[in-house]
């Protein structure tokens, strides 16, 4: 069995940001592309600037991207029909619920959990750029349906897209992410609902507004669709980490009245924000 | 009486990034640049690269810039020392408290609460830059040492500076900001600080953290002691914000297993946020 991804077909079901953008990365490593769409101009898009090489055709390849929103994946996953011996990979921002899916499905199958840790704000096919996997972590999930083969595959894609391997439990994943993306993305999308309402008691309110502003609710610029998924796939997560960061304001709020003591905490914070950047870069979505 | 900036001496109290910077900008536009900072390094610093014309000296100015922290503004004023008819303008990032001080500064001294709406992530003269004032709004609050002259002349400054003036009562200020600014602060601060609390749980967090979790976090890179002052003096505002804040998240929560409702609700806060951008633009913190 050949372990080199230029001698495989692969097919991407969702030609979104994240279908799109992976299709653009591994064009030169794969023999072949062909996807599948909700939206047929995409497609036909797709087709004629050369990111892929046919339309459907997935049950005949041997590496099948499924590249939808989180929440549809367990039920698409119901009506897969992939070849025997193919490798599946999803890109679900949550994995505990969709590996518990992928352990199920038909044992001459292979499947791995997969979630690339990196996005834009603005979703969709014509936002796809070859370079988004770079450099991101790709975090890649055993599953009851992955072999030495699955986990080498698996780690080849991961790589051909630019991004780092990172092999991680399903439910330590989901826990983490819940606190590095789908907190953030919930306290966005709050803040802004917040400044809807606000802005509807005095409108001068937007005029205030600056960077600062526009970086606590970037994230509220994404796809609804796609963060709706997000926060129910991961519901149970999303509300203890939810309750915890209301005990840090609540923790936060107690100094307001002791200038010592707040300066301290902040500084603190202002710290480990700042060794945390130094450790990792500084990321911006667009 | 002149109303022309060139024929004036101006005395910055606080050689940061909003003192620098301002000094940066209206160098070309006043006859005269002193400055008095707590640390004589940034003063020779200033000094040598030509960014002031002297150190001390504020009592013989004709415009005087408080831009120290804006806790540390109603104390300071005490103390000041200016001559008659001499303009006072604070830069603090919350103004009830300030513009209550100012109102009672001696009755032959001119006073008006500014408050540009611009910064960066770091603070200090060392990101003093001349272009940071460019396009922002320059709050400016009336006090009872308001007069027309005043008034001009202030708005002279914030146009001197490359900014937009916009005149807004002192309490109206303080809740739209506590909104647009002193919130987001806040949360950016709460999940840094959990961020930190999860990551000492399972050091692996921090690997899963991208761009989203970086632009949520962002604010928490800036000076602690210009965030203690900016939640102490505006404590009653960021308190009920925060609570609205919080009713906010239990409204999105009770949806997370209504997966439409859920949608439609996020959808209109897309919206919301893309009319925000075509509006504003999309600004970033460095």
């Amino acid at each position: 069995m050949s372990d080199d991804l230029s001698d495989f077909k692969l097919h991407i079901i969702g030609l979104g940001l994240m279908g799109g953008s992976l299709a653009l990365a591994v064009r030169e490593h794969v023999r072949y592309i062909s996807a599948d769409d909700l939206n047929p101009a995409t497609l036909q898009a797709a087709l004629q600037q050369g990111v892929i090489d046919a339309i459907g055709g997935g049950e005949q390849s041997d590496i099948v991207i499924v590249a939808i929103p989180a929440h549809r994946i367990v039920d698409y996953l119901q009506t897969l029909t992939v070849r025997s011996g193919a490798l599946v990979i999803d890109l679900g921002s949550t994995k505990g619920a969709i590996c518990d899916a992928l352990d199920h499905l038909p044992p001459d199958v292979l499947a791995v959990g997969g979630h690339p840790m990196c996005g834009l704000a603005e979703n969709g096919f014509s936002n796809a750029i070859p370079t988004l996997y770079h450099g991101a972590r790709f975090v890649l999930c055993e599953t009851a349906r992955t072999t030495a083969h699955a986990r080498h595959l698996a780690e080849q894609v991961a790589l051909a897209c630019g991004a780092v391997p990172l092999w991680m439990n399903r439910h330590q994943h989901d826990y983490l992410t819940a606190m590095t993306s789908h907190l953030p993305h919930l306290l966005n999308f709050a803040l802004m609902r917040l400044a809807v309402e606000v802005s509807e008691e005095d409108p001068r309110l937007f005029e205030l507004a600056a960077g600062g502003f526009d970086g606590a609710t970037r994230l509220a610029r994404t796809n609804a669709a796609m963060i709706t998924g997000m926060f129910m796939t991961n519901a149970d997560n999303l509300r203890t980490l939810t309750a915890r960061l209301r005990q840090q304001l609540d923790d936060l709020e107690a100094l307001f009245d002791n200038p010592n003591q707040l300066n301290e905490e902040l500084r603190k914070i202002v710290e480990a924000r700042r060794y945390y950047t130094k450790s990792y870069g500084e990321r911006s979505l667009k």
